[in-house]
């Protein structure tokens, strides 16, 4: 299937000089939303899989889908305070300012398989905390994996070391 | 399947006096996940749905999942300015302030059945005006459906003559 038939171009979204990706047409579509998550599926073909874990908001979109089909669990993580239970967090720059994420303390157990994913692989600096969240919590990260990779922002080179899969690159 | 015994309350979360219902338990157990999926569905049985809306952000980790067993595409609603592409917007008054939520101009044709899901019934504020946003574009609310009602807080009161289905009420 053309997935990137069914993304679309915006100009200057958020701010001006940006050409954002948008998959609305992708998850408007029946089909053209279970076939990517039968290809993002396939990305862990004879893994095991124990959490999915995805990042708040857009990542809740595939990766509780991808849990169900894996038969995983599916961990939220989000930003500072959105978690009610007991969290650890990780900070990390960006481009102005910076940001924390979380995850509960109880939502990974030590040894378990780890599968992260997130819409959109850009500067790669959410899926390295999130990563490290994993890692915190003894979780070992089989792979990251993204609707959508900017290539040219690189993000790869920050999670060197992680197997990384997506399903469209720009 | 006993789903409330995979909701865990949260005291003075998010504060002081609130009891909060932490549905992440629930998430986490891949037998659970799957089966709330399937009893959510449940309440469409018989029912032609042709697109899913989901609320931003807890919304949106059900709401693909049943779209895609129901065959039916997939609609985010945001916040606003969260949406990229042209929107509808909707405003309601919270107990202090008002929210505004949006959906795409193009997520939804004059005629479609729709299926809203969230994953808590509350006041019943957010589920009303994303009713709204949905009849706006000429769709049809054939049900609402939650993970968690809160009944004591009589949100089905604000969505009278809409369909209401819950998997837990409190």
């Amino acid at each position: 299937m053309d997935f990137a038939a069914y993304v679309r171009d915006i100009k200057d979204f958020p701010k001006q000089g940006v050409i954002f990706k948008d998959i609305t047409p992708l998850l408007n579509n029946p089909e053209a939303l279970a076939r990517a998550c039968e290809a993002l599926c396939g990305f862990t073909t004879n893994m095991k899989i124990d959490k999915v874990v995805g990042v708040d908001s857009r990542g809740f979109i595939f990766a509780p889908m991808l849990a169900e089909r894996l038969q995983a669990g599916f961990v939220p993580v989000r930003k500072k305070g959105k978690l009610p239970y007991k969290t650890v967090s990780e900070s990390y720059d960006l481009e102005y300012g910076s940001e924390t994420l979380e995850i509960h303390t109880d939502a990974i157990k030590k040894g378990e398989k780890v599968l992260i994913h997130d819409d959109v692989l850009a500067t790669g600096g959410t899926a390295s905390a999130v990563c490290k969240l994993v890692e915190k919590l003894g979780g070992e990260v089989v792979q990251c994996n993204f609707l959508v990779e900017l290539t040219f922002l690189d993000g790869a080179k920050k999670l060197n070391g992680y197997q990384i899969e997506a399903l469209l690159q720009y």
